[in-house]
């Protein structure tokens, strides 16, 4: 029995190849593609099928990937402005502390989730205090999550010791190992705030788990020079001395990377998430992904916080990732429209170890899709799809998002729950927030 | 007789204070701002009010001046991308001359007014190869235009000699010197592509027809040498010793300016129209807006053409304009809130030397005035509606738009023409448009 068929678009698949259908669709049962191909061999499979979407007048895409994000952040955007970095910190870690427990996580979690998935962001790997509160949200909402155990040697939010941080992240592992929604993961915050000891400690647990390991990395000049001055090396070379460097590792940012430093990282195997947005407002600088990709280093894209954005706008983050590292060198040629959404989709999925089950449209993959819009005004006429999508498109023309063949936004609004009591709590928090930094 | 009042929304004026009326609205008559204040002195006014529009839940501000575009070539957005500048530029060029004439040209700037206008776009500078047909897309649409005859010494689309680009430039400033919707330009489009002579000439009209002058200025590297290597000066300091550059004058791009330069632009009184995606795009560069603004350079902001987008979106430009200078110098506070919001709204309209009619709130000016709703998933919370529009809003939040107090967008549609046939004419055209380079 097929659950749903989708036909008449034309699919972006961002498989190996970089095939477009001009005309085609897909079939899905149980969760997963079974069948992808031109319009007229998917329709007599729509004759038999539970459900089918039109998809004239759309793309349809693999959904998106954001590999680097602090969704619950949304609670505070905008909170602080107009400051140098270092007061400005400052002042966003009074408001978090004021404000933040399992409940307000959770409500941040929701109000940020439901905006990536409403832009078509079908997995989040997400860095939070409460890893099991930002699931629950994500399961709410209907998008799959890569969190876990976080490890930050000051008190933060949750004050844990190291040994509560080792025991909630080995928990969230047994919890969640199984689960197709979570790619579970340690997350120490950086090298900057956590020991050598407790990055090995993360490094241990995630490991013998299994799991993933997520953590800042060399996103400011500062942060090189603290490392290099309390340790003798420099953030990579740090990271990689402790073993803390694999396949299995995301590095967020890598902007100041010196050249041993991303032969180091391609060697090893560790991904980077490349967060333009986070990177320009909070004058960190311009990562060397060009050159991170002609070595081979595995590059995806994240929204980073809606503190440094001030949204989670993935649409915005590839069109940066596109064209701003053609500003920064003088080359208009580099980063192609087809490495650029590559890097929005599968490129994300290896990150997350999971190119097996997402980030392409592909048979035996989990059917997380997107229909894009294409008759818009800002996006007519279209002469090539991955350009229009790379260049034209944004959020807004997001009409559809499916997960695992599950409808969870349609026509622009969610199914699974409604965002009104969401956005009116959120409001209602609004002078209590300011008032934290008064 | 009141014509129009909106009230109940948060009111940011862009006026010289930077006034922001937490909750209030405003009065028209005749196509003007009569009073502004708070809701509860413009509640009386909604009583005898011809019709009334209820801002709750929105921000009123005032219409968006894009200071630099080529909207017409929306016909071509994304035909050609993945080259270097050079043979990108000659493929785009022999698309236009196998498809531009005066209908395809008034089709291209219906469309690209179009998807200004609905994302709140009130002024456009545009600069085309057919003036008149502009200004007919303009009012077919419903925004303000500044165009005129353009200066190009080869041949282009238009083929015509000096003496009747003169000719063609005096026409159009004799018809359109006291149309409130038409702020008449010339229109040189380079010092590369237009003699010293040509460029005088250009000057000589629009100073005589007390019009404005435009013209690309200082865009790449590449420009700069030639210039330098035929003239034996820099493209502002021929333009300067021309004597083309006044309080009149509008620069596009100034990308690459020395510190002289600048001190050139800021004491001739010349504006500034920054292009942050097209210099990204294109691999032009990063303008030296913080030292602009430092001298006292009034910067406005532009998309430039379709080509260089793919779109014409002034909040992607205006996102950029506030957090590409940071990650470029460093620096994260510079570019405040309030000079990126100005930069898009009475920065512009001093640009087309009309700060006396547009750019603000104030009474007295036209009444063009955007509606933007602040209650969508990735704009809650609002801490402070500037930071707001600046960092969390896009285009698809704009949901009506009024034009000297007429509502040319209403729930994102335009009212004074259906958008249907020119799309559906657009899209049969592609295929003629793909073969031109094939
Ligand atoms: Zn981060
Ligand atoms: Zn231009």
């Amino acid at each position: 029995m097929t659950d749903l068929v989708i036909n008449n678009a034309v699919v972006v698949t961002s498989d190996a190849k970089g095939s477009v259908i001009d005309k085609g669709g897909v079939a899905v049962e149980n969760g997963r593609i079974r069948q992808i191909g031109p319009a007229d061999e998917i329709a007599p499979v729509a004759a038999h099928a539970a459900k089918v979407v039109d998809g004239s007048g759309h793309i349809l895409m693999p959904g998106i990937v954001n590999t680097h994000c602090h969704a619950a952040d949304s609670l505070f955007r905008g909170l602080v402005e107009n400051l140098p970095l270092e007061p400005w910190l400052q002042t966003v870690w009074q408001a978090e502390g004021a404000i933040l427990n399992p409940d307000t996580s959770r409500l941040g979690s929701v109000l940020g989730f439901a905006e990536l998935l409403l832009s078509g962001v079908t997995s989040v790997m997400d860095m939070f205090w409460y890893p099991f509160e930002t699931v629950a949200a994500a399961r709410q909402v209907g998008l799959r999550v890569s969190t876990g155990g976080i490890f930050f040697d000051p008190a933060g939010v949750t004050a844990l010791s190291i040994d509560e941080r080792v025991a909630e992240a080995r928990r969230f592992f047994d919890e969640f190992a199984q689960a197709e929604d979570v790619f579970a993961a340690s997350m120490p915050h950086g090298a900057y705030t956590v020991s050598p000891e407790n990055l090995k400690a993360a490094w241990a647990v995630s490991h013998e788990c299994g799991g993933l390991f997520c953590t800042h990395c060399a996103e400011t000049r500062a942060e090189q020079l603290d490392i290099q001055t309390r340790y003798g090396r420099s953030v990579v070379r740090h990271l990689d001395q402790l073993g803390c460097l694999d396949e299995r590792t995301v590095l967020a940012h890598c902007v100041h990377l010196d050249e041993e430093e991303l032969d180091i990282v391609a060697r090893t195997g560790a991904h980077v998430a490349h967060n333009p947005m986070s990177n320009m407002k909070l004058a960190s600088g311009f990562a060397r992904v060009p050159e991170m990709l002609d070595r081979g280093i595995n590059v995806s894209l994240g929204t980073d916080g809606p503190l440094s954005g001030n949204d989670l706008d993935m649409w915005m983050t590839l069109r940066l990732a596109a064209t701003m590292h053609k500003g920064f060198t003088g080359r208009a040629d580099l980063i192609s429209t087809r490495q650029a959404f590559d890097m929005l989709t599968i490129n994300g999925a290896k990150a997350l170890g999971a190119e097996d089950r997402i980030g392409s449209l592909e048979v035996g993959k989990l059917a997380d899709m997107v229909l894009v819009d294409v008759k818009r005004p800002h996006a007519v006429p279209m002469f090539d799809p991955m350009t229009h999508l790379v260049y034209s498109t944004n959020k807004s023309d997001v009409r559809h998002v499916f997960l695992g063949g599950e409808q969870v936004v349609r026509n622009g609004e969610l199914t699974r729950m409604s965002l009104d009591d969401t956005l009116a709590t959120v409001e209602d928090m609004v002078p209590k927030i300011a008032a934290t930094i008064a």
